[in-house]
């Protein structure tokens, strides 16, 4: 970046999976920091972590770890963020948030920077960033919401077990071997590490993600329901859900079906898809060609493909998202809201 | 059974996946057997398949394998039904096809004996299983469509692999094994053997079974378009589907949303579930329990859970419905289609 002014950056979480990919992003983008303040629980303080070169130590981080920081990273729960973040405001920093912990909150912002970065501008020291199942979605759908607008969305979706924490990935690749030995495998975190019962998710599919509400749904359907809301400021875009757990390690996909509130051509849904900034549309079907997890792996944009028009419904439409849902989904997201407040302030 | 009469029966493609499952269903359900006939493509001839205690040689198909046979399971590919089936008519056997070769043919009911049993009766000669991610959610939506009629279903599958057949569960497991100790993944089978591109199953999930038809969708997703209207025997009932394969070796699992033609009640739509033949109700989230791919492999219901009432549109119903794709799906649909036709003669 030419930007001249550097910054001191927090990252709190910074031994957790998003927090490990907010770092590499940090390093991998070049952003202008002064300082990078690594941020854990006291059970991670005095781990280092690499950095451009350099050891890194990890601090605990405590109400008092943010003097002098700009901006303050979070990617550690929710309950993290709800004991810390207003700490860090009080210190200055502006907080971008991983967590859920404000995301509903009508004093915070919840940003997808290709579809309301204007609202980011807004913040009053907190952004929050969206859950990696809505960032992906609202991000390819943009586009189409601004030239048609949307009546309703129902979304299935394949969800990586990153989505769920490092100990997460370290199940299935555990179960995955055990299963291929013939061994019973051992069933401790998934769906929900807090939860009594635990479901294998070695060559299963497991229909649970977060906890269920009253109506049925999961909070991680009903994330999807609100959060897609507020990032495009419409109560009135539908959103029904299915949240899927599967044995994938990185990327999350969706099979998206959406009734647009106007007629609308196919081939210019594809052209907007395909200018559309941080999408890129990978729909050769002759060819055998659409958005893979394991393409889409390790890399910043959202990937659409299978566009084609619903055979009964005039205004339907369906197409396949995917996208890393630690990147795009929650690190990338995170720094590049960062990266826009200082385009801005340039 | 009570039956005294025995009958000879005919399983052709003795050796593929869905093969070896009828032969397990035969034993185990104690069909009334006088003779079983093993046959195959010419070069699995020879091989010995276990049954009943005895080692039973398996032949090569031919147009004159059938001089007695009873039924005549097939299970090896449209080519071979399209050559061999009207042999076997000819020969006096009733055909059960297993392949999409005659589905779609007037003349030859399309059967899910917990739907439309009726229709078998009325067979020329060839009674066709449906495709095995069609049957699941025909027999799951059955006692709803009979209650309240359907308007319309939006289905987002996770198929396993083994409905792609032995070659693909092999493809799985070998690349799973290749990808854990680091090793590139060899892609030779899915999503399509006879394609030029293949793409990796391991830790993946490929929007694509069957080839890709004129509209976008694939011949699996149209195939679940055309068989529910004729099994149902209502063209009005609308279906758009995205068919996915998933890192999971037995078992269909479904992601279907359905707009009833009148206003329910939730708790009736469970009861009629529960009371449907062939249906299994697995549905607590309080106590986390929903179907599961790897709690319905290798039994014959059809199990159904996450039931629960759109968010937005008064007749909308969302389920999740899982079965063993090699049992209900292929085997165990055929099998249970002869043991009907049995019953009825009785």
């Amino acid at each position: 970046m030419a930007n001249q002014l550097t910054y001191t950056v927090a990252v709190v979480g910074a031994t957790g999976a998003v927090g490990q990919q907010m770092i590499k992003i940090l390093e991998e983008r070049d952003f202008p920091i002064k300082q990078l303040k690594l941020l854990a629980s006291g059970r991670s303080a005095g781990k280092t972590v690499r950095f451009k070169g350099q050891d890194v130590v990890v601090e605990e981080a405590t109400p008092d770890s943010f003097a002098g920081v700009d901006f303050a990273l979070f990617s550690a729960g929710g309950a993290v963020s709800k004991e810390l973040a207003h700490h860090a405001v009080r210190h200055g920093a502006v907080v971008i948030d991983n967590t859920s912990a404000f995301r509903m909150d009508p004093d915070v912002p919840l940003v997808v920077p290709e579809v309301n970065m204007e609202a980011a501008f807004k913040h009053k020291g907190i952004i929050a960033n969206p859950n990696c199942s809505t960032i992906q979605m609202v991000a390819a759908l943009k586009p189409l919401y601004d030239r048609y607008g949307i009546d309703r969305i129902i979304v299935s979706t394949y969800q990586a077990v990153s989505g769920a924490g490092a100990s997460a990935i370290q199940e299935l690749l555990t179960q995955t071997r055990d299963v291929l030995d013939g061994k019973q495998p051992e069933c401790k975190v998934l769906p929900v590490g807090k939860l009594p019962v635990h479901h294998p998710i070695a060559f299963n599919a497991i229909p649970q993600i977060d906890v269920f509400t009253d109506n049925g749904f999961t909070y991680e359907e009903m994330k999807m329901v609100n959060e897609t809301k507020k990032i495009l400021g419409d109560d009135s875009v539908l959103v029904s859900a299915t949240c899927v757990r599967i044995p994938v390690v990185y990327g999350h996909s969706e099979a998206v079906y959406v009734e647009l509130k106007q007629d609308y051509d196919l081939d210019e849904v594809k052209s907007l898809l395909e200018q559309a900034p941080g999408i890129v549309l990978v729909d050769q079907p002759e060819e055998q060609r659409y958005p893979l997890a394991t393409d889409a792996a390790g890399k910043l944009d959202v990937f659409v493909g299978r566009v084609r028009r619903d055979l009964h419904h005039p205004r339907g439409l369906h197409m396949w998202i995917v996208s890393d849902n630690l990147l795009k989904g929650a690190a990338w997201n995170t720094v590049q809201i960062a990266e826009e407040l200082i385009k801005a302030r340039a």
